[in-house]
């Protein structure tokens, strides 16, 4: 009966071989009277209004597809020059077998009686929150009930924003990662752009450069107006700084001082070198419970930029000022805005917090920070101003009174290179560029060679 | 140098043995500038204030959380008791072993250099963006670069609703699936719940009863106020009911009088069996395109539930007010609030929609249609007003000048299965009480026999 209909491949019982259920499928509805669209002109307008809120949003693309498009273009240009690839910060190297075979291992099972497994909670895997907690914030005093598992550090902005709302202030370091500052907008809480500016009219943009020894630390806090939320990157994208203990401290009690919530980025803490001087959490620091959100990622961490699997801090101790506790918030917005991470994902971040898998994510780990410190050596070695690399898997590279897509373009036509133009992460980016240390040791070194001959 | 720092088994080199690495971790941090969080008294509000939306949800927890405590205190009454789980629509067979493995291979190949990757689009895997629209969208005229690859459509509702903002006006079913109610409160398009009429002061709910040959389509549409957005979903959750192709006619003619835009759930479709009157899609009704966005899921098509994975297709023709296409601002949300799904769990999706997978699914949906005769004709024997099961693997019983919780509570602990009461699907649900066809045979045959003995 239901031969006729297009759609049967899709919902005919499953009595028929493929092949005929291909023939079927290439069958065209015949139900004419549902098969004449022409009766309706095809540009009608709905009558629903565009948020006004997007309209905000720059109007270039956003940064990494608009450096895809530059990648494309030079493609064509140079199609037999080798491009390497020192832009976006994407993982190159293979996830540890253990870890592979852990998510492996539980795929497979699904096809088990034993091994299906549906939901789960939608504030993740008891069992993944409970290791997070005490490997990644061990003696901090993190419960694994004020962990959230996410599908990564970028969706988990985004809920954060759903949360807070259209109402609050927000301040951004400048330069920072784009996602801060566009779902701010998204929301409403940024504002219109000003060209003449190049900021956001409601964003506050605490300015972090390595004039006066500033170290691409907010120059002056006690300066800056009081905003309710304040995003925070340490190790920072894209400057590659890492702030200290005191640092850290003078940043958390600015927010105590002001009731604001620093929601804080640790997505890199796992290339912290120096650990004596310099905390991976914002936790380490005495105060931050009643002040700050940790949201994080295995990405980075565990090579997952793929498999997509994140997690997000919300203390029991941080409040609103009507008293309430934001965990509450929070867990209502995960458990309506999302329906937990995928828990294939889930079993790989359980078999990355194991001894064994967790090793040999250091060794990854390694490899990456010596790439840096090979990048830094040649960038420096050209009389380059180069920062970072040191504890983040980025060099923040000075090139003074030029404009940073200039240079982009230079290293990208010259020494076939994609690095990230620094205006992409803000006006603070600007006499910047961008090099990422994900890649192979023969990328490194090749670029290395090249750019030699660039500068 | 780093031994005394508790964080090190995180971030020393990786030259250490597990044990010690262990032993190392245990240790708390010496450093005492930094040790000592009794200076802040521990219960300081902040000054951010709540966002008001939040207030404006109903105070009740979220209603499947709220079941899961039902059961929990059901088990604890009755220790001895197998409980049967036919309440919150969770998959319960097993994955086809070819898809199971498809995704084994993938994450098995991360741990290869020929087999690992990075990011992907954020909109999905290209091979699955056209798949989804060769296969599920056969013969409507849907083209890969309009279907957006996501972990699951609830996800993607909060989506929308961010693109949509907070000044757009929204209809619902009543009864309906509650993320669409609570996604608009949380975006401030709700207004406050009233009490006294169980609603939200914005919302505008289309009351779908069973009463005048109704048959759980709205009513009267022609009636209905305007709003800017209409979430409908067919086959319908928790009703059962799926719209015909005249009744879907009839929504999208009243969507082009109104220059609405529809938001199709068709997270059931592949349960729809009288293909010939039941359309699968929206885009089979002439004139959709410009009207709709249809959001999906792979969790109920292919027991994804736990592998999160979905997609929304946002046509190019549908337009706002002001003529640009809606397409281009999702876009940069998928781009900004998201970073694509788990490459592993596409991987699955890809299988699924081969010839093999698709056959193999079809087996399963057969299973849990059968569950759903078996339970329609138990309960209908029992003299109960039955409706759904058909099209749809949800049974909704009426139960007239009943409250749905006390019928949920009645068979929890008469015959120790769970349901879910209709009234957490809003004030249209009550006296009625939502049966899952999700289970084993087993479990249904023996639900059958407990319920013989319940009324």
């Amino acid at each position: 009966m239901g031969s006729f209909c297009p759609k049967l491949c899709m919902l005919c019982s499953a009595s028929f071989p493929p092949q005929t259920i291909q023939a079927m499928a290439r069958k065209s509805c015949n139900n004419s009277e549902f098969n004449n669209t022409m009766k309706y002109e095809v540009s009608q307008r709905t009558k629903v209004n565009r948020n006004a809120h997007m309209e905000n949003l720059r109007d270039h693309a956003y940064l990494f597809p608009e450096i895809c498009a530059k990648e494309t273009e030079h493609a064509k240009k140079y199609p037999h020059e080798k491009l390497i690839r020192l832009g976006i910060g994407d993982t190159t190297e293979p996830i540890p077998q253990v870890i592979g075979s852990a998510m492996a291992k539980y795929a497979q099972d699904l096809s088990t009686t034993e091994g299906y497994s549906g939901y789960g909670p939608e504030q993740g895997n008891q069992r993944l929150r409970e290791a997070i907690a005490e490997t990644i914030y061990k003696d901090m005093g993190i419960r694994g009930s004020e962990v959230f598992v996410s599908d990564g550090a970028q969706s988990d902005i985004a809920r954060l924003q759903m949360l807070f709302g259209s109402n609050v202030t927000v301040a951004v370091q400048d330069p920072s990662f784009p996602a801060y500052v566009d779902t701010s907008v998204i929301m409403g809480q940024g504002g219109k752009f000003l060209e003449e500016s190049g900021k956001h009219e409601k964003i506050v943009y605490m300015k972090c450069n390595s004039g006066n020894n500033n170290d691409f630390f907010p120059a002056d806090l006690a300066a800056m107006p009081r905003t309710d939320i304040i995003f925070f990157c340490s190790p920072n994208n894209p400057t590659g700084h890492a702030a200290s203990f005191p640092q850290l401290q003078q940043l958390v009690d600015f927010a105590r001082h002001n009731g604001s919530i620093i929601v804080y980025d640790s997505a890199y803490a796992a290339y912290i070198s120096d650990i004596q001087t310099v905390p991976t959490s914002i936790f380490q620091i005495p105060g931050a419970k009643q002040v700050a959100i940790e949201v994080s990622s295995f990405s980075k961490l565990a090579g997952f930029t793929g498999v997509r699997l994140g997690w997000t801090v919300v203390p029991e101790e941080l409040l609103y000022s009507n008293g309430l506790p934001l965990i509450k918030d929070f867990n209502r917005i995960v458990t309506t805005c999302f329906n937990g991470a995928s828990a294939i994902a889930q079993a790989g971040g359980l078999a990355c917090l194991s001894s064994t898998g967790y090793q040999s994510l250091r060794s990854i780990i390694k490899h990456y920070m010596e790439n840096a410190e090979i990048l830094a050596d040649t960038l420096t070695s050209l009389k380059l101003n180069v920062h970072g690399g040191k504890n983040a898997p980025y060099l923040w590279v000075h090139f003074p009174n030029s404009k940073s897509w200039d240079i982009f373009d230079h290293i990208l036509s010259k020494a076939h290179i994609l690095t990230v133009p620094g205006i992409g992460f803000g006006l603070g980016g600007e006499e910047y560029v961008r090099f990422s240390a994900f890649a192979s040791r023969e990328h490194v070194l090749e670029a290395c060679a090249r750019l030699r001959n660039c500068f």
